[in-house]
Parts: structure tokens; sequence; C-alpha cells
């Protein structure tokens, strides 16, 4: 099997410390949070503007990689469900994606609404909401 | 810096073939594609239904990983921008998302509608789209 060598490139600010408290969607309470990514990242930042959408990718580093199925939302009422039929953060290769709204950017400090993600989580990458400009 | 290994669960088997040759974005021109995952990975895929719409990511892994500004879409009129303000392949971790059309699933092999990743790409994960049910 072929491997990868993720980097991470900064890591989340945020009040949330648990995973049992986090809600499992952004709008299900999901709090503002900061993204505070590697100084050398910098040039990466810019045109990344204040009141737009954006994709974070984070790596789950608390998740279960073993895992393939799962019961929905923890419901075991549920069907057991292929775990690439949810989002369910124990999968193979647990890469968290988030669409956040930015507040502010500070120097490499990136304030945004509604992220669901730990305090601490590795960050991986941001990409724009396609807009099929860019 | 933080390392994670991320494991290829599988891989595009596409008519694409060349990077220069790949639409930019799915809205221009992209192709039926297959994506092929390994044989362990099929208790992951129980409850992924034809006729629906999916995130596809993927290691875009003839990307170049210390570019950190581009100009958009290659044209140098344009003025230099971070790669997290554009979808440009080349960034730190070169993670590809692809919004796919799922037609339907054979066995381990998916067959999808609108991929521009080219044939061999190696695939990461497969979530829902998301739609506050799961």
């Amino acid at each position: 099997m072929c491997e990868y060598g993720l980097r991470a490139i900064g890591h989340v600010e945020s009040e949330l410390s648990e995973r049992s408290a986090a809600p499992r969607q952004p709008d299900e309470g999901a709090p503002e949070a900061w993204v505070v990514l590697d100084e050398r990242c910098a040039p990466a930042l810019a045109g990344l503007e204040p009141d737009t959408d954006v994709l974070l990718f984070t790596w789950l580093d608390r998740a279960d990689r073993e895992t393939l199925a799962v019961h929905p939302r923890g419901d075991q009422e549920r069907p057991l469900t292929g775990v690439f039929a949810t989002r369910a953060p124990d999968r193979p290769n647990p890469i968290g994606l988030h669409e956040v709204h930015v507040l502010e950017v500070v120097g490499t400090r990136v304030h945004v609404r509604n992220l669901e993600a730990l305090d601490g989580t590795p960050v991986l990458d941001i990409k724009p909401v396609l807009t099929g400009s860019r």
C-alpha cells in the first residue's frame, strides 16, 4: 500500500477540547476559532480575503483509522453504514473538511466562524469554495 | 513539523493521462471515470448509492509541494496569489477535492461522472455531500 506524507502547516485554536462535546456538523453550534499557520506559509495566504467562505482541511488525529463502517451519528438503531457514505471522523484517511467563514486574517492567523474541529487539530490545507473563476 | 501518513485506498482509472490536457475544473469537460478501491475497503462502501453526489479526495502525486503562490490558471497577467486562495494543484499538501456524481457501484469499483483527476491518481477518501442528515 502506498503511503504519502502529509505535513501539518498549522493547527486549530478553539474552545472545543473534547470530541464528545464537539458538534457533529458546523450548523449544530460550532464556535469561532483561529487557524494558526506556520509563518513560512505566509506567501500562501496572499489573496485570502475576510468575509469569504473557504474549505479548511484538517487531520483528525484522534480518529480510528481501522473503522470501515459505523452507525450514523452513533445511533445504534440506524443500520451499519460504510464510512464512505457518512461523514464519520473514523475512516482510513481521517481528513476533516470544514466549510468556514473567514472573519479576519492577522499575519498567519485566520479567524473563522463555524468550525467544529477540536483545539490542537492539525491543519493541512485551505482552498476557496469553488466559484468557477479560479 | 509533524508528518502524517496517508494510505492510498485505491486509484483513478481515466482516459486523462497528462496534466497539460486535464480540465482545470470539472465543468470544463471532465470525463466519466472509475474509482477503483482496494477490495479490503468493501465494507466502507456499504450505503453508497448510485445517482448521488459525493466528494472524492485524491492525492495529486504530480504536484509541486514547495509552491506557495501562483498566477491563477497559469495566466501571467493575473497577480501572484497565495495557493490557499486558489485551487491550484501545487501546494504544501496536494489533496485533490472533486465533487462527482456516482453512476454505479460494481463491487469496489465506483463509476463516476465529471472527474478531472488523471489516470492513476491515488484515492484517499470518499465523503457524502453534506445534507444535514448524516
